[in-house]
């Protein structure tokens, strides 16, 4: 059996390498490739992927794990062995469901897929990007094909990102939610509302980056096992827990992009450094699931960072930072950071607006999936749909359809997980303040290493040892449920908007 | 015959898709990766090495280069195709001899020599470096050992960078040329010396990066299909011929490393800019040799960049960005950065040393692989040496057996390649002012793309379609040969050290 788990080991860890090293490529073209690189890049990345796929699917790891799989009950069930078992036979399964051309077609369009939709983004044509995006659902559909059919097409997808989640369950969770979403949203649209302008006056580009940089190293970015840059879209790549590397964006014009994002970001890093150091190099080094992934950004950037308490430490740092809010007080500061006001941008949307966003993206992709929407439909689609749900109109696509770089990827099925985070964040808080009941006091003190303690021990040492709907329940003992997020938003914006 | 070639092609891709991911992994740790992100990058390294060695030695790729062999010589044997035949069968009988294990464990250990490499740099303490240097030496030992015996162990390592050179030619061409460069030096040592206080002054680091962009964007480098960043070793690496990307460094109180080093690597990345289209994912779509490669760098840096008559076309933009050397007239400032000196370090050595620096290396090299010099007496070996050669002694290990990395990778066998590009430089020189009488006066305005078209027609858009002799021969009617060089140090330094 040991002999077997380590041959086992070592074939995983080898296609764990070549994982990380296509991470490495796509690191790489979203931050410093430059531009004529993206046609050989797609080839390099092609390849990679084919290989990785081919070494996943291979006999010789389907054998092992036949092997494997009956004396594996015999073990602890939740040992590192029993557990790897476990993931690698439910990824073999997939793996070999999608054809090895299949992975390398996909990498190779979407490397250019990618800088089109930048070029698109920049010049807000939907047009450039219209091609590709075509292409790319028409792989999607493809990609389903390969799958025993399901419940819904959907399933297939959202599987890849959130496994064992069914678009059954996850619209049963969704629509109430929506429902007291939007009664929250209309309820504030009554109140006197919050004056944000001293977030919309020029900001040092330069000050906001360091003030990120502050604050993510205050709570436990790990800056010999990390690093930070700039791109177009934020986002967390791993490639390898001593390695987490974060992106960031600047807005001159207003605060909150950069910092939100950069706090954000480094919810996910955190989530990456933290996994137990046995788990590397194998697939129990990755996380839980994305929703899981998810609940750690959400709870950085929005539980802690749009927190009062959070405030009532950095406000004074930040003025110093930023002399231009000398006058503003700290309670109309911390309103103008959680103002809510229907938007355009999904990143840039309030606690109360957000889940709305990801909700129409989710529905955009089961039209395009069930083949009731096409791909040159899709801005009159998403603008129209912008004006049912949030009472705005995108001026431009770069506003509208164009503004997230996902689809780019070929990855329909991943924004639900977004919304998901937002639940299980609040899940999780609940849980966190009867366990550290004085969990608020410590942030106010500037001390997150309790926080960040509960969570490694919690969530992050364990990496992908448990499917993400089991860690949730050992964690709090309940479901995904929408309840703790509703119950957070109800009483965070009551305070903001009788107040 | 064409389907063969074709199936020829595809592996020979996969194989170059594979080199370039490695080497992004490679530009990455010297540029960006996290310090302890080294361990696990030695693994990602590791495995992608390994996977194009297996792919580079595989049975399949065998059988298709002895098919393809007999008819290829039915081609025109100046055909992409014929040559791919040739250069694709000399790499396979190459590869064949290397273990898959070792070309994996190289890449490991190399991975973590670097980190300690720099580290021993940094601190100045070659005790950090040794044991990886021993190992390395250790592996180079079994390295030569792969190969059928050859008249000297060194031939082996020569053939790796200089393919078809032996060490007895090449001692046969330093020898006269450290004869005369020694005589040379002693000469000017008599003479009255250089003052190039005016080089030794504060200049503003970004001053200094901008200043070399404004060159090399003037020379010709394309910054849509390349890069420049910052490392501790200047180097140029190659992810395709669209994306080729150089690095530099800047001394705050010393102009002249940063610009001629990026002059130099701007000379390397010119060359790789300029491969022919259809070489591209192909062994072809490499230099034809380290020398060739370095005869370009080297003829940017200095027959261009540290000549007269470039200066008489940059040296009102150079004062106009350092206003401290508006006092300093073109020809002291000339004569101030060719001022011959023998120091410390061979990057920063004019061009009357250098290859002096060179030949130590080559020598401790040699004495290393014959066994005639242990690792651990390395630092006294270097330090007596340049006692020797130059008459100075380096005051710590950084400015003495640790300035370059090159053993940090195990690349022993690299250095020689550096003098015999200086070689080629000037033949190539000789042959550029004989066949465009007035490149001098096109360089004195600002006029470089006479230049770049010849380099790119005679040698860069061949790749690596003839072996280096070849190439040397049928662009200059002869073989490699020193008497240019010595020809264009003497008429220079005479101009100077007797005006």
């Amino acid at each position: 059996m040991s002999e077997k788990i380590q041959k086992l080991r070592e074939i995983l860890a080898e296609i764990f390498d070549l994982e990380r090293a296509s991470a490495l490529l796509g690191w790489d073209q979203q931050t410093y490739m430059p531009s004529a690189g993206a046609l050989m890049r797609g080839y390099q990345s092609g390849t990679i992927d084919r290989m990785a796929h081919d070494m996943a699917t291979s006999a010789a790891l389907g054998k092992l794990l036949d092997d494997l799989r009956p004396t594996a009950g015999s073990l602890d069930p939740d040992s590192d062995d029993a557990r790897l078992v476990r993931v690698a036979a439910l990824d073999f399964e997939r793996a070999k469901c999608v054809p090895s051309d299949y992975v390398e077609e996909l990498a190779r369009v979407a490397a250019q897929a990618f800088p089109a939709w930048a070029q698109a983004r920049q010049s807000s044509r939907f047009s450039v990007f219209q091609p590709y995006l075509e292409k790319l659902v028409e792989m999607t559909h493809r990609y389903v094909s390969f799958f025993p059919p399901a419940a819904h097409p959907y399933d297939v997808l959202l599987d890849r990102f959130e496994p064992g989640l069914t678009t059954a369950e996850m619209q049963a969770i969704f629509k109430p939610l929506r429902e007291k979403q939007v009664a929250l949203i209309k309820w504030i649209a009554t109140a006197p509302q919050v004056d944000d302008s001293c977030l919309h006056q020029k900001f040092d580009t330069q000050a906001q980056w360091d003030f990120g940089v502050h604050i993510i190293t205050k709570i436990g970015f790990d800056w010999n096992r990390g690093r930070q840059d700039k791109s177009a879209h934020p986002f967390t790549v791993s490639l390898s827990a001593d390695d987490v590397r974060i992106t960031t964006r600047m807005n001159p014009d207003y605060f909150g992009d950069s910092l939100f994002s950069t706090m954000h970001e480094c919810g996910h890093a955190l989530y990456e450094q933290g996994f137990a150091e046995g788990l590397g190099r194998s697939p129990l080094g990755n996380a839980a699931s994305l929703a899981v992934h998810e609940s750690q950004s959400r709870m950085w950037e929005n539980l802690v960072g749009r927190s009062l308490s959070f405030w009532r430490y950095a406000y004074p740092a930040l003025v110093t930072s930023f002399p231009q809010l000398k006058g503003v007080p700290l309670t109309t500061f911390y309103k103008a950071i959680n103002r809510v006001q229907p938007s355009l941008i999904r990143t840039e949307a309030d606690e109360a607006t957000y889940n709305l966003h990801v909700m129409l993206r989710m529905e955009i992709e089961i039209a395009l999936l069930e083949g009731t929407l096409a791909v040159k439909d899709l801005p009159e689609a998403w603008n129209s749909r912008m004006k049912d749900y949030l009472g705005v109109t995108p001026p431009d696509d770069a506003h509208g359809v164009l503004q997230d770089v996902h689809w780019a990827y070929g990855e329909l099925g991943y924004f639900p997980t977004y919304a998901l985070g937002n639940l299980i964040s609040a899940q999780l808080w609940e849980t966190i303040r009867a366990q550290i009941p004085d969990i608020e006091a410590q942030i106010e003190a500037g001390k997150f290493d309790a926080l960040l303690g509960w969570l490694r021990e919690k969530i992050h040492r364990h990496g992908r040892k448990f499917a993400p709907q089991e860690m949730v329940r050992r964690v709090t003992g309940s479901g995904i449920d929408a309840a703790p997020y509703l119950r957070y938003l109800e009483t965070k914006y009551r305070a903001i908007y009788e107040g």
